[in-house]
């Protein structure tokens, strides 16, 4: 039944102050309550979580060169657009089967509470369904947008986009339910809170993938040499970086599932203290060992630190104090540091430094979980291994599968004279660039 | 009565765990409790629309020339401010009259509830006027924005500000209070959820208006040809797009106009779903439509699709299922991708695409509501054709006015030069454009 | 205890609709309700002004000529993090030591609540530590941010971290402490709703010292005259100008403490609306009063007018009608106007009108409170001399500290060729600026 505006202002004016309201009859706040909370939590970080996909396209966008910048804007909000798309078609009831085998369940489209919705339909002890599945299904884009950052610059559009049809209906859902779903995973007691495994690893995984498949950009190794190839905007690049960093606190306060008591409440705000941390304390070691190794500091590796803090506090962004999401964020900023580099000796070319901040600071979150007594060693490697076998396998195949069918690098050309004028047909900046 | 920042803490201080407290004496949350959730919907989801006013300036900042770009920001934070003032001034109390003829009754300022209301004089069922007015207030800023994309690159400032006096202070509250006040389309059952045609196709048609009464911009129509005028900056225009998707949570989600029932917050997120479904929708229609139709992806169509979807579910976001809202939006973008090509064969010069996304978007929109059997299409069509007459033939009264008494466009000269540099004397890349 | 996301989907399929929930134990929404929603407004509030540290960045990168902007941007990411780290480590708990001599105590490391903390032991009259402590945090933030426009294209990035350094875990904590941790100042009845002396002033103070002490940028002020630097970037320090507006419903709304009654959560919406009415006022104002004194509307002074309209407001947000805010506000914007230039007049070079903005607009809002009748103008004069005195020769000191011993500026070949190249290495935009 659809309110209209007018509505309340008429009733408004007949209601005298102290009028008895017909509420008495529903059930009470004792009852509803938590249920309205936790549906609010999820719509709030909801649309934190969804404007990171706008942090991603800033971000990325920066960070390439100005001649792939529109390439970069359709393949974001292409990939927001295809992952919400897929989820619902498929992805999130794959990842959230209910009871299933613990390994694979292949879900339908979701299916939305009815409007209106009687407290005694509605899940009293958690949340109303559109609230979950929209709390989901941005996840699930974000995931997608890392691999859009490491394979920037000469991939092309479509076989990108049908990539993100498969990561986000079905590759992060099937591994998503080993976990979150209650699969086999979850059985063994594997622990990430958020998604240092489960969302950022496996985006890192793929985007490994792809960047290995794709081969780096002409000339970035040449003769030995790594060429730099600077962003085209660092302003743009640090206000995505904030944008993801406003992000996180949907993203990992959202994941405490709940808002309706005094200790989830509490436990919220706590993610988002640590979380704050966690960020501050990666930019702040990014800063300071740039200073010290390279002898100036280099603003692209304190906005990748404070990433790598974000998402290696992921996995445990409550238990820790303060002091904890400190040293496990300042970890996350010395691996930027010292793990961008090392891809380059391996001649793995990702645009963003994707991978060392969603996959290296993921694997790192998701052990430093175990200091917390959440989890065995053991059984976070477990986890670790068991996304990354599983995502890179997959992702290698449908990479492969994509480069042997269509194709998935543009020509030298295109690449030479930017993807935006070859496969685009229109400049980002067509009156900025120097002739 | 000011609470000051350190009472809690020493408050806190002495109040020891289990001891009774004050609140006792007041109305409990079961009768405080939905009032307190909606003034919290209006404070959240108007700032979220608010937010809308930056994604506006961005989207139309970066699909103007970049000699536009200071006028282009001038504007929109001009018309965000004027809007606030005519709105509190004239506009609220024009739209929301209580009991009226419900044709037309001139509102006076806006009255906030005292300050730390009472419950007894609260409106128990509804929400602070506050939260309902501010709320209501970041609609008609919307409105405005929209009008400014169309008549850009062209337009004089001062008489654009003072359309934006009567659009804001007396155009739209008054259609507006034909609707949502209570008047008379209400009454025939008209159903314009959160304001497709009420909020969007208004600007739309506004737009129109001056659009036509303007003229094209030199050169846009020259030869029997349409000469494009790229964008400068489309990472800006992108960035837009993601904040007004973002604010349109808001908006719609805003426009269930309850949040404090088991229902109400379940609405709440249904149609946070419905909305991202839609714009999702209409992204990926307009991406594959204009490779199909062109041989290329065009970005600033996917920006537009993006949010003719959004338009297209606003009159009700709430009663389709997330496949409903899918088709709801896609068709969407089918209209975005036919239509602005439609308007320059009438050499109508809509530089950022808002008639299409807008108005014909808005439409569209309100028509599928029949679909939802909210209302009858002859009722619907009877919407949309009074809140096109009245606005229309106002909008041209108020531009020929203009025209006729200070003029509202700018010189040949200025035009050609750029906006900043002529009216503004101040560039907004100075270092950027080429020589 | 750590939620794992299956497990709701788990038990949501056992629990049958109308079963009776396990909560009913716990104590009930009237008890726990308020604590619930003071938590979550700090929550909310926190992240808007969290992101104010984007719109900080945005306005002052904007407003910096290009070859400066990434020396900008790594201030202040840079600055942000350091106050998050300094203010847990003895910030929050200085500022608020609880009982205490009114004028000094330094606090030691910040402890959350414990996680899943029981209704028996958090502060049920208030909210958690963490949304405190994170509320908290933000402002500090602020306080820095606007330190780093005054002093920007010239300063050298380690002795400006020093400073913040010193600035948030001491300067603010102790001055703070005076009023919102229960001082001296509260004492006498000083009142600052949200801190337009408390944050803003104090920046302004740390700005102002700052600026005479590095003096102005080479070619300022030349031969009699002063030389306009043009910032590079337009857009974005209108995006920044927006931003910082959405982040101020947090900074004033939140300062509320509380949402939890009908009073409080009307009272956050009605300081929500006199703060937009503040900020459009402000805008207004500029807009009109640019183009009576200087025959152009100007941009940079419209957005400063948003700004120090908001300043103004943010002493008391609360008490004042629609009307009252709207003159709060344009005085700002009058003060704006007729301010900047005087601060050329004295050779003092404040880059991005923060001076202007953040201390005189901040002094006249302080002011302002005396006609709602919260403090005598004596009290309220006493607080702006106090905090004034305090913050300006305890960062004089520190500054000349800095300047002594390893140097406040760049040399002036790098303040000539720009601080991103010579001190940093990496330009922000190096395709887009003229050879």
């Amino acid at each position: 039944m659809q309110l209209k505006k007018f509505l309340p202002a008429l009733t408004a004016a007949v209601v005298l102050p102290g009028m008895a309201l017909a509420q008495d009859a529903a059930p009470g706040f004792d009852e509803i309550g938590p249920y309205i909370m936790t549906t609010l939590l999820f719509c709030m970080a909801g649309f934190l979580v969804f404007f990171m996909a706008a942090g991603f396209a800033m971000l990325e966008g920066g960070l390439v060169r100005s001649k792939n910048v529109t390439m970069q804007m359709t393949k974001n909000i292409g990939l927001f657009s295809i992952a919400a798309i897929m989820y619902w078609l498929v992805g999130f009831n794959t990842m959230y089967p209910g009871d299933f085998n613990g390994f694979f369940a292949l879900g339908g489209q979701t299916v939305l509470d009815p409007v209106g919705v009687a407290a005694a339909d509605a899940a009293l002890d958690y949340a109303s369904v559109g609230s979950d599945f929209f709390f989901q299904l941005v996840f699930v884009a974000a995931t997608a947008s890392i691999v859009s950052g490491a394979v920037a610059e000469r991939i092309k559009l479509w076989p990108f986009l049908i990539f993100v049809v498969v990561l986000t209906g079905f590759m992060y859902p099937i591994s998503g339910s080993w976990q979150w779903g209650g699969g086999w995973l979850s059985n063994r007691g594997f622990s990430d809170f958020a998604g240092s495994t489960v969302v950022h690893s496996v985006g890192g995984w793929a985007a490994l993938a792809g960047a290995i498949v794709l081969g780096p950009r002409l000339g970035k190794y040449k003769d030995g040499k790594v060429n730099p190839m600077p962003g085209s905007n660092l302003a743009l690049a640090t206000l995505g970086t904030f944008i993801l960093w406003l992000g996180w606190f949907g993203f990992n306060g959202g994941s405490q599932l709940a808002m309706g008591t005094v200790g989830d409440v509490s436990d919220v705000s706590r993610i988002f203290a640590n979380t704050n941390m966690a960020a501050a304390a990666g930019a702040v070691t990014a800063l300071i060992l740039t200073q010290m190794v390279y002898g100036k500091p280099d603003l692209t590796m304190v906005l990748n630190g404070a990433l790598a803090g974000l998402v290696a506090i992921t996995a445990e962004p409550l238990a820790p104090t303060l002091f904890g999401a400190l040293w496990i964020g300042a970890i996350g900023g010395v691996i930027v540091v010292f793990t961008v580099p090392l891809l380059d000796k391996f001649k793995i070319d990702d645009v963003v430094g994707a991978i060392p901040v969603h996959l290296f600071a993921g694997i790192w979150g998701t052990i430093a979980v175990v200091f917390y007594g959440e989890a065995s060693l053991m059984t976070q490697l477990t986890g670790i291994i068991a996304y990354g076998v599983f995502t890179f396998v997959a992702s290698l195949v449908v990479w492969f599968i994509l480069k042997a069918t269509m194709g998935i690098r543009v020509s030298e050309e295109a690449e030479v004279n930017g993807l935006d004028v070859e496969e685009l047909g229109m400049e980002a900046y067509p009156e900025f660039t120097k002739g």
